[in-house]
């Protein structure tokens, strides 16, 4: 049950979330990322309920995030692809990736899965990059957007208000 | 109530989704990532139940993501601060913030908070970038890292296979 929608909070992040419903649809889209693409597929990948992942996969296909294709006619037997909007999580998966590799969330002790340039075959990371001279940036700050409405003026202000009892207390 | 854990499965997206809980967990690190830090600031900024707060609060401490610091003795007040590996989380948010910005998810039409160097204010953004070289990377897929086991082998040799198939068909 839904009980608050995410979607009219005017945050990316929120909205962000709304479109991948929860956990179970984040996993989904790592195996779709993975090259997995049927129901049974999905199911015995991560263990998840097939009431789960019927209603996960048809939110996905709402949201523009995947699409159905029939791959067999007699019996008709589906698979899902994602969308380019789909592939653009990807991002966001590699971020998961990158943060829970670097504190073992896998528990393996090592990173199970690694990303490589599909030419070259380099490993590839996520960076920070500043825009203007195109090199990575350790320290940065959130500040207003182009889009900023009140509501993102007043979390950030209270954040930079916060940021200045710290620093007036050497914190 | 937790129905299945995400710690055990062997993979770093899911540790890393166990570690933040829920879409709910990911506002407050977001909030705390803004520079918010009270109980009070949290409940307003995202309109989370008290409930819901304590628990998620309370996870996040344990989980080594946030330090709670008394602020004030009479009476007892405190606030909430990322630890450096809840600092770390912020590529995931510049991630999603990013993903949902081109597409609009926050309805505002332009990104309500974008990322700026902190010495130079230059506006940064999240890229793929090789390894190798240093620079971004279009096309990327994953694979097999050094600590792949079991599971991760097979979830990549269904997705290979998927991908031979799909370039048989010219799909």
């Amino acid at each position: 049950m839904r009980t608050k929608s995410f979607a009219d909070m005017g945050c990316s992040i929120a909205g962000a979330l709304e479109h991948v419903v929860d956990k179970w649809g984040v996993l989904i889209l790592r195996d779709l990322g993975l090259g997995l693409s049927r129901f049974d597929e999905f199911q015995q990948s991560s263990g998840i309920s097939p009431t789960t992942l019927t209603s996960r996969l048809r939110h996905l296909e709402e949201v523009g995030l995947i699409k159905r294709e029939k791959y067999q006619e007699h019996p008709p037997r589906y698979r899902y692809i994602p969308t380019a909007k789909g592939w653009e999580f990807g991002v966001v998966l590699m971020a998961l990736a990158q943060w829970g590799d670097r504190h073992d969330m896998s528990g393996l002790g090592a990173p199970p899965v690694a990303f490589f340039d599909r030419e070259t075959g380099d490993e590839v990371s996520l960076e920070v990059i500043s825009q203007e001279t195109g090199k990575p940036v350790r320290n940065w700050r959130p500040g207003a957007g182009p889009g900023a409405d009140q509501r993102s003026i007043d979390r950030l202000s209270v954040g930079e208000a916060q940021r200045q009892r710290n620093a007036g207390e050497g914190g």
